[in-house]
């Protein structure tokens, strides 16, 4: 099939199909499609499927694809793009973490952009601070854990452990178990900072039916900036990653690579966005802390 | 191109891309396709141009599509529906407003759906109850404020024209500057019902900010049940649509299309959702309502 429309290929796992980041991504991809007179050919697929790289080839063989976007954490898998590469079709890995010598990687640096969530739950006073993880395997949410913990030692705090908690996915559900298990502790932390939107909207839901007040008892701050941040009351502290932007460099990857062939990465800007979830500390408001034997 | 994977077609208007109701139908479709082992091939497209059924006539001439799904208000344009009928191509339209005899149509019943919607509100109490009309030309929000005003017919109830308010858009921006019209009314309403759900949310806020509470003072339904509804605190009353079933109806409809040729048309049930954000009428907590000269 010779056409005027290139078909770029936008291949995804089924959890991540339906949610904010990924329609946020999705409309980055149609604005850049559409500049470049391209189609967006989106197929969906079973993680765990250990026939998901054979599929993928057959798919390849067949449907003249002229790249493919690969998000998280297909653009982690080696089978799969071995089966790409083998096509030699270009690729667009978004928020990659591993190395690949044959892709374009579009990403923010998540830990960077963690610790100065950090800085400013810190300069709000905050000392017992929570981290709520993303899923175990999932390299953005690693980073962002990393990010935490840089933040935390360079402030000269304490990491509890039993304040770091885990959550399986990325969605709410998985949150509010997790913010369960958190809001379960005693003494409470003073704020909880959540690697993403949804598991950050979870934990203002417990709370709430906790009689916890946020912002005044419990500072939340998210990731992402999804839509739902402004839509959840109190609105949300969050780190905005641009994704639109990031889809609409992608396409340009594809069709219109840079002609430097070193240029494999770009790493997009990140941004704090201070909204309503996020006050000062409740035991810091006299501003006579810290007490002379803290470690601060 | 001959290929083992179907190409099926997903226009859309760019307002839409990125929605929540996008990405359920989404979803839907991609569950589908998963299903009959096809790929979607997405283009989104300005409303406006003029030029749209001329670019997509290129498209369709050139790309080996096995069928094109089209959601509103895309799915009513007759210019658009003449090019897809001379390629000869399957059309399944979700939730069109006008009569076609050659494309497979699926949908929920708005109008009853709306009417549902209002026998809950009226149920508790509600007599002064505004209505938050959704874009002008769009065809479900048009059939929902239908089922608004026959619901207070039935009831008895005056419709207010100063309680009926526009929205021009379902997004939450437009939702806010409708919002603050409507409750910037004496008496207020004791029940708002938004045409969806990010609507409904943007009053949520609006009557946040003025100290209204919800529901003690002020009841608020949405529509669609999309995930911002369980997000929002309160919570949201709300109209579920499946949208990923009827995603996955129009996949069928296309691979596997009905074999009585008569049957062109699915009706998808709808499903009140009760959650936080409706209540009692504050007026009507005595129990001893409605007085006996009362149409009710």
């Amino acid at each position: 099939m010779e056409t005027p429309f290139p078909l770029i290929g936008f291949f995804c796992d089924t959890p991540m199909v339906g949610s904010g980041y990924l329609a946020m991504l999705q409309t980055g991809l149609l604005a850049g499609c559409r500049k470049w007179n391209c189609l967006l050919v989106i197929a969906s697929f079973e993680l765990h499927d250990a026939d998901m790289p054979a599929r993928v080839a057959e798919i390849v063989r067949h449907v003249p694809l002229c790249g493919v976007v690969l998000p998280e954490p297909m653009c982690d898998m080696p089978g799969l793009l071995g089966v790409l590469q083998a096509a030699g079709l270009p690729v667009v890995r978004i928020a990659p973490h591993t190395e690949d010598a044959t892709t374009f990687d579009i990403c923010i640096d998540n830990e960077q952009a963690a610790y100065d969530v950090m800085q400013h739950l810190v300069g709000l006073g905050h000392k017992r601070i929570a981290f709520i993880k993303g899923p175990p395997d999932h390299g953005d949410a690693n980073a962002r854990y990393a990010g935490f913990r840089k933040a935390m030692k360079a402030a000269g705090l304490p990491i509890e452990e039993a304040l770091c908690v885990q959550s399986a996915t990325f969605d709410y559900s998985s949150g509010t178990i997790a913010a369960d298990e958190l809001l379960a502790r005693r003494p409470l932390p003073t704020a909880v900072f959540a690697c993403n939107d949804e598991i950050a909207a979870a934990v203002l839901e417990a709370a709430r039916r906790r009689g916890i007040k946020i912002p005044e008892d419990l500072s939340i701050a998210g990731f992402d900036d999804a839509p739902l941040a402004r839509l959840v009351l109190p609105t949300l502290t969050t780190c905005r990653q641009r994704m639109e932007l990031i889809g609409y460099t992608a396409v340009d990857f594809i069709v219109n690579p840079p002609i430097l062939g070193d240029v494999r990465q770009r790493i997009q800007p990140h941004e704090l966005v201070v909204r309503e979830s996020t006050a000062r500390a409740p035991d810091s408001v006299t501003g006579h802390e810290p007490p002379s034997n803290s470690p601060l």
